[in-house]
C-alpha cells in the first residue's frame, strides 16, 4: 500500500505527489527542508524540528502557507493515515512556482512525505571520507547536496557510507549529520559552520548531566588525537565513527562515552514516544 | 496557448509538465541544465550548448536518456510545435526518481522546456551588487542558486538586477552570465572559477580578431579601474555594467570597446540564424 502524502493543502497518494517543473526548488535549489521520526505513532523531537523548519523557513525569506497549529495537526493526521511502526518525516518547502524561473513566488511549494523507515542496525560504526567542504549556507537545511553526492563513487571506491567535511584545517559536519569528539572523556562538537542538530542539540542537553561538554571549533588534528568519535542524527540517532580515510578511531570499538550517550539518547526519546 | 514541452520522452502541454517529488533535483538539488535561443526558428549556438551540456552531465556523473542526434531531433521538433518569433529553450536533466532520496538512479529525468523569450530592451546597461561568494563547481551549470537569491532583497534595495561575485580579492561572474573588463583596449575576462559561458566564448573568439584578449585572474582592484565593463549570457547577449554597488564605470556611458562587441555578436548571432 502506497504512503498518504500532503502537497498544498491537499492530502493526495504518493504517487500523485507531483510539482509542476516551474518549482523553484528545482530549477534553482531555492528551498529547505526537516526530516524526524514517528515511533508507533508518535513524533519524536517534533517541535524542535517545526522549529529549525519555521527558522530555516524565515533565513530563506520563505513564506510558510500554514501555521503552527495547522502544521502539527497535518502531521499528526498523516502519521494517522501511515500507520509504520517507524515512519520518517520530510517536510520540503521551495520558492514556488517562479514566473521568471529565478525570483521566489508569493506562495511557497510545501510538501510532506511520510515514508517507512529502518535502521541500518548491522552496521557498529561508519566509515567516513574525508572532503574539503563547507557547506554555503550552513545554518539553514537547504536543499543543495551536489558536491557530497558528486563524491559517492569516491566514497564507495574505499567503502565509506558518508563524507566528513573539513576546511582550512578544521572539520564540521557529515553530510547528513554532526560530528562530536571525545577527549578525556570530554564531548566536544564544532560550534561554527554547521547546521544545528536537533539529536545534537538533545545529546548537548542530556550529555551535560554526566560529561563536560564543549561547543567550539575542532581542529583536524585534535579530531584525528580524540579518544572516540561520533555522529548524531535524525536517521542515526548516536552512531560510532569508526574510520576515516586510513585512520582508525578507538582501536576499532565502540568508546564508553559513546555507548553511554547511545543509552541516553534512547531513554531520551521514550520520554517522548 | 501553452507551450509544448518534453519530459521523459514524452512531448507534453506545458501544464503537464510536473515530476514526482522523489526526483533527485528537487530534494538535493542534484542535477544540471542550459539555456539558449531560437530566432525565427533558428537554434542559436545550440551545438555549443549541447557540448556543455553533455559535458556537465559527465562531470556530474549523469547518464543522458538520448543521444545528441535524437536530442537535437527533440529540440528541433520542439521549436517547430512553439512558433514564437524569439523561443528561449531551456533544458533541464536531474539525479533521476531517487529510492533513498539521496542516490542518483540508473535514469535521469530529462525535461526540455520551451518558452517565448524576450531581451529587456529598454536597459543600456546594468547595475550590480558585489558579493563575496564562489560557486561550488564553477565548471557545471548546476541547479544551485540558494545564496544569489537569497541576496534578492539586498539586490532590490540598491536597485541592482544581479550580482557580481568575488573572492580573496579577485572577481569570477554574475550569477548568471560571464564578466569581461577593458582596459586600454584590451578585453580581460576570469580563467578560473567561472563558468565557461557560451556568449563568452563566441566574445572571446571573435574579438580577437580586433582586440588583444586575454583570460586570466582579474583582481578587484583592476576591475574598479577599468574603462569598460561587460557581461556576456544568453538572455543578455553583451550588456554594459555601468554600476558596481557605488562605482559608476565609463562615467555611466557605454564604452567604446563593448559597444563594437555587441555590434559583432549581433553579426555572429546572424550567421546562425
Amino acid at each position: 500500500m502506497q504512503e498518504t502524502i500532503y502537497l498544498n493543502g491537499e492530502i493526495l497518494p504518493a504517487d500523485q505527489a507531483k510539482i509542476h517543473v516551474s518549482d523553484l526548488g528545482l530549477l534553482r535549489g531555492y528551498g529547505i527542508f526537516d526530516f524526524f521520526r514517528a515511533i508507533d505513532g508518535k513524533p519524536i523531537f517534533m517541535e524542535d524540528h517545526l522549529d529549525r523548519f519555521e527558522n530555516s523557513a524565515r533565513l530563506m525569506n520563505l513564506p510558510i502557507p500554514e501555521n503552527r497549529d495547522t502544521l502539527r495537526a497535518i502531521i499528526l493526521d498523516l502519521i494517522i493515515k501511515n500507520p509504520h511502526q517507524l515512519l520518517g518525516i520530510k517536510m520540503i518547502m521551495t520558492g514556488g512556482y517562479s514566473l521568471d524561473g529565478y525570483t521566489p513566488a508569493e506562495k511557497s511549494n510545501l510538501i510532506i512525505l511520510p515514508k517507512p523507515f529502518s535502521f541500518k542496525e548491522s552496521r557498529q560504526s561508519m566509515k567516513l571520507l574525508s572532503l574539503e567542504y563547507q557547506r554555503e549556507i550552513p545554518e539553514i537545511k537547504t536543499l543543495n547536496y551536489a558536491v557530497p553526492i558528486l563524491a559517492i563513487p569516491k566514497m564507495k571506491a574505499i567503502g565509506a557510507e558518508d563524507v566528513i567535511y573539513h576546511k582550512d584545517g578544521f572539520i564540521s559536519e557529515l553530510s547528513r549529520s554532526n560530528v562530536f569528539i571525545v577527549k578525556n572523556e570530554k564531548i566536544i562538537t564544532p560550534k561554527e559552520g554547521v547546521l544545528y542538530g536537533i539529536s545534537r542539540k538533545h545529546v548537548l542537553s542530556f550529555g551535560k548531566k554526566q560529561f563536560e561538554v564543549e561547543e567550539r571549533a575542532v581542529s583536524m588534528k585534535e579530531f584525528y588525537e580524540a579518544d572516540e568519535v561520533f555522529t548524531t542524527g535524525s536517521t542515526k540517532r548516536v552512531i560510532a565513527i569508526g574510520q576515516v580515510d586510513n585512520h582508525i578511531f578507538s582501536e576499532g570499538k565502540i568508546g564508553k562515552v559513546t555507548s553511554k550517550l547511545q543509552e541516553l539518547f534512547l531513554e531520551e526519546e521514550k520520554s517522548y514516544a
